[in-house]
Formats: structure tokens, C-alpha cells, sequence
């Protein structure tokens, strides 16, 4: 059997009952009803994962962005398409296969189709999802709803994967939940269901706090100002929580906690992650107040898309 | 403004004016109702094109090879997702996009969403389109329908596009139809829309007449018998029309006619581009007949998927 063939059988482990036709047809059918909330997101080797990272992180991480996107709106997941290049290593594939297998199940994210290729000597492993959801609110949120005196609310700390990334840059493995943030981000599914219907705009934050509430503020032709940048007693621990240890976090990438621009009427529910991080205000821009001093903006606020990791 | 900046401008020009929020949200939102045919295929350089193709050609390559899975499934086109690797020269991605494009906007599939990443130094180009379509008749025709007695069609004659690869790889550029039958392949989604809805089973051919007819019969659990290779007259007055050259054009690959197992009764309308090819028998495995005689099979049927081009 064709290293293609191994592959897909791997993948037929993870499809649909009915919608992926067995793997067996050059497409996927789906009856679908309402509102389909749509995504997808490229990892390539060196740029997006680190090429020692474990496949099985890889698997797992090439569905967990996509689904924090489906997460950031409140959205269902319903099933996945996977384009994926064959690494010349049935090891690594059939690794990558039980990690991306882990989170479908989880997710109830099932394969509905793909497309595989062998690559050329050479060419670094590039994989695709395209993510689909069942919109469970209307409107769904968007980044661009924010209105002057919504609430900013996050759902968790921010940093921890940056900081687990440069570890492993630097070769250590240590502390294990930073690194574990940075390969197996969580998506918060739960928290935009229960969110998302609330929120006037909303988005994952996977290339930086600060960054991505900029974008919200473009977005939406406001401005932001952020007033509090939580970081998690892990990260504290290691970096302290110095407002340049902040200002660093809430530049890390690949959180992939979510944003969402709340109405001021809106009381998180006792008990909830939500930890309030800032507000909206008139105006445009974006304002970074810690420990009741403006702070000078980094000149790099995030990842920037395409110059790095997002 | 970054590289990725510039060629979002460029895909916002093709961008479904609602579903895709202008391209400036994570995901896109698409009203659905009744059964969507999905499809997902992946171009990477050197391998599923040459890397002195026109970049036009290679944009609209990726919208066509995805298109021609929606037509041989009757599907009207919806909408795509592109996930783009920025090729580090803004020239090709323009002309890429302007491919893209161009066949877009001819049948009808606006683009809804996508990533973009860039390229690390010296890596060879990856792309992707995920393409969204409406089934127009149920069942969705799969691979899997094929009876015995069934007769077999397709669209249009063989080996056009495997000639032209070959006549580029040789450093020639004519004769232009068969280069162009390469690079611009045509997918058939009005002949999809016609004969999908009468057809046992329906497939592209993407990969080669004898491997394509091959997996028909094994996912459908019949035997097919191939008793005539239709091929052009370019192609003729290039090869011949000796059985050697039948043979090789109904095994070459990226041709994209849809070739459909349709009941008995069937006659194709007058002045359709049907072509009969063979019949469903029953058995297994696949019959080469040509002039009467049983053709030795030869042992490389067509593109294998994972080995070349597909």
C-alpha cells in the first residue's frame, strides 16, 4: 500500500459516518441547515510549528486553531477537511494522524475529506484545515461590532505559549505547561458557546493580545484600551510580573484564548474563566494602561501574518 | 502595506459579497440549506505543476481541478477557501490572483475565506482551495454506484493535458491546445449539471481514462471494460491514433473530463459531447479492449496519487 493509502486509511479512522462517504468518493456531502460558520488555517514546518515538535502536537494544533476560530463564534463544529503533505516518515504521519484524531474526538470535529501529497526531497511539510460549524446565535459575532463602552473580556491568561516557545528555542523543556501551551493550545469551545451569543464583536487572540485588540479596534473604527494583561502563576513564576513581562505576554502569539467586546450591561457568570482586560472606547487605536501609567507601545505589538508565526 | 496585506486587497476583489465579511474576520458565514458538496485539493510545485508555468495557469488551475470535482458531482459552485503560501514576488501573486480569478468569477464560486502564509527561503510552493458547492440532485452520484449493464461515458477526449505536460517537459510550446489543455484545464460543470442527476456513479478524470475507471470499479465492486479511447485530433496528429498512443493518452493524467456510469436505458442527448467508452460488467477489475483485441494492461495505469501528478 502507497504511503497515501496508509494515510487515508489513518484518516478513515476519523471520518464522518455518512458525510465522508468512506474516504472513498473524490468528495464530502453534508446536509446542512441554518448558518455555517467557515475557517481554515495553514501550519508549515519552521514557520508555525517548530520542526522538532512532537507530530502528535502537530496533528492536535493544526485542528486547534481552527477550532478556536469556530470557538471565537460561538460555532458547533461540524466536521473538517484536511490537506496534508506526506512527510516521507509513515512514523511521523501515523503520530500527526493519532494527535489530530485526539482533538477531532474531542471536538467532535470528524473528517470529512481532504486531499494528501507526497512532497518533493526538500520541501518543508506545509498542512491545511478548513474548519466548518454550525452557527448556534445570530448574528454571529464578528470583529467589527465593538462599541464605545463594551466591556473587553478574555478567557484566559495570555503568554504562556510565547514563553513555551521561546524555551524551546532556547532548548529547554521545562516548565512543561508553558510548553504544552505553545503545542497543544486549547480551544476555548465551551467558553464561546456560552459567550459568543453575548458579545458584540469577537476573535481568537493567536497573534497577540495586543495585536489582535488592535485589530478589533480597526475592525470596528474604535479604540481600545487595555488595562490589565493577566498572566498565569506559571509564567509569573519564570518572568515575574513586571509590567515588561506583561507588555511581553500580551505580545506573545498563540494563545488562542478568545477576545469578546461586551455590552456594559453584561456580568460574567460566578465562576466563569472571563477576566475583564480593558474597554472600548470612541476613537481609534490602541491604549495600553498598566499599573495606571500609559505604557509606550512595543513597535512589534504581535505576530504579524506573514512575518512569523500566527 | 505587508506582502499578505497586498494580496488580501487582490483576493477581496473576488470575496462573496456577504458571506465573506470582506475578508476582515476569522471566518466566514454562509446560509445553508439542503446538502453541500464539498472538495479540497492541494498544487504544490513540481508536483502538481511546473515551476515555469504561468502564474495565471497555476491560479487557475486550483480553482478548476476543484471545480471539476463539484461538476462530476452535479454541484453548483458556492464558494472556496484558499489557503496561499506568499511566493516572496508580488508579481506572481498578483498574476496568480488574477488566474484565480478569472475562473471564479466564470462559474460562480466567490472566494469566502483562506490563509495566507509566507514562505520560509527555498521552499517550494504550496497551494490549496477547499470549494463548497450545491448538490442539484439526490443522491449526490459517488464513485460507488457503478451496475452491471451500466454503459460508461465521458466528456470529452483523453491524453490532451498528459501530451502537453510532456511537450513542456521537453522544452516545447506547441501545440498550444495541448499545452493549454495542461495548464487551463476546463471544468465540465454544465455537462456535470446535466448528466450527474442520471448517473449510477460519476467521478473526474483526473489521474488517467484506465486508473480513474479502475477505481470506479473497485469502490462500485463490478469490473469495467474500456472499448474505446477517444482522443483528439491535435493529439492524433501529434501521436498517431495507433493503439500505442490510445493507450498512452488513457493514462495520462489532469485531462478533467468526468466520466459517468449511466443505466441502460440511457441515451445521450443529440449534440452532447458524450462519449461512450465502455461498460460496467460483472467481475472485478478493469478490461482494456481496443480494435477488438484484449490490450495487455500496462503496469502504470495512470497518476498514483502520492507518486506525481494527480
Amino acid at each position: 500500500m502507497s504511503g497515501e493509502g496508509d494515510f487515508i486509511a489513518l484518516m478513515r479512522d476519523l471520518a464522518a459516518p455518512d458525510s465522508a462517504r468512506a474516504l472513498l468518493d473524490d468528495v464530502a456531502v453534508l446536509r446542512a441547515h441554518g448558518t455555517l460558520v467557515l475557517t481554515t488555517d495553514t501550519m508549515a514546518e519552521g514557520v508555525h510549528y517548530l520542526p522538532g515538535d512532537p507530530p502528535e502536537t502537530v496533528g492536535w494544533k493544526i485542528a486547534a486553531v481552527n477550532l478556536s476560530d469556530l470557538a471565537a463564534k460561538g460555532a458547533r463544529p461540524i466536521g473538517c477537511l484536511v490537506n496534508y503533505a506526506l512527510s516521507g516518515d509513515a512514523a511521523w504521519d501515523a503520530a500527526f494522524a493519532r494527535g489530530l484524531g485526539e482533538a477531532v474526538a474531542r471536538f467532535g470535529m470528524p473528517v470529512l475529506g481532504g486531499d494528501t501529497i507526497s512532497m518533493l526531497q526538500g520541501m518543508l511539510r506545509s498542512i491545511s484545515l478548513t474548519a466548518i460549524g454550525q452557527a448556534t446565535c445570530e448574528p454571529v459575532p464578528s470583529r467589527t461590532g465593538a462599541h464605545p463602552g463594551d466591556q473587553l473580556y478574555i478567557t484566559g491568561p495570555v503568554g504562556n505559549a510565547g514563553a513555551g516557545l521561546r524555551l524551546l528555542q532556547a532548548g529547554k523543556a521545562e516548565p512543561a505547561d508553558l510548553i504544552e501551551a505553545y503545542r497543544r493550545p486549547m480551544p476555548r469551545i465551551e467558553a464561546g458557546r456560552a459567550f459568543a451569543p453575548s458579545a458584540n464583536a469577537s476573535m481568537d487572540v493567536s497573534d497577540g493580545l495586543l495585536i489582535d485588540a488592535q485589530r478589533m479596534a480597526q475592525a470596528s473604527n474604535v479604540a481600545i484600551v487595555i488595562d490589565h494583561v493577566p498572566i498565569s502563576g506559571s509564567l509569573a513564576a519564570l518572568k515575574g510580573r513586571t509590567i515588561e513581562a506583561r507588555i511581553e505576554a500580551a505580545c506573545a502569539g498563540d494563545d488562542y484564548e478568545l477576545l469578546f467586546a461586551m455590552p456594559p450591561e453584561f456580568v460574567p457568570p460566578a465562576g466563569s474563566t472571563l477576566i475583564r482586560v480593558g474597554e472600548v472606547v470612541e476613537g481609534e487605536g490602541l491604549k495600553l494602561l498598566l499599573d495606571g501609567q500609559v505604557q509606550v507601545l512595543p513597535s512589534r505589538l504581535g505576530w504579524e501574518h506573514g512575518a512569523g508565526q500566527n
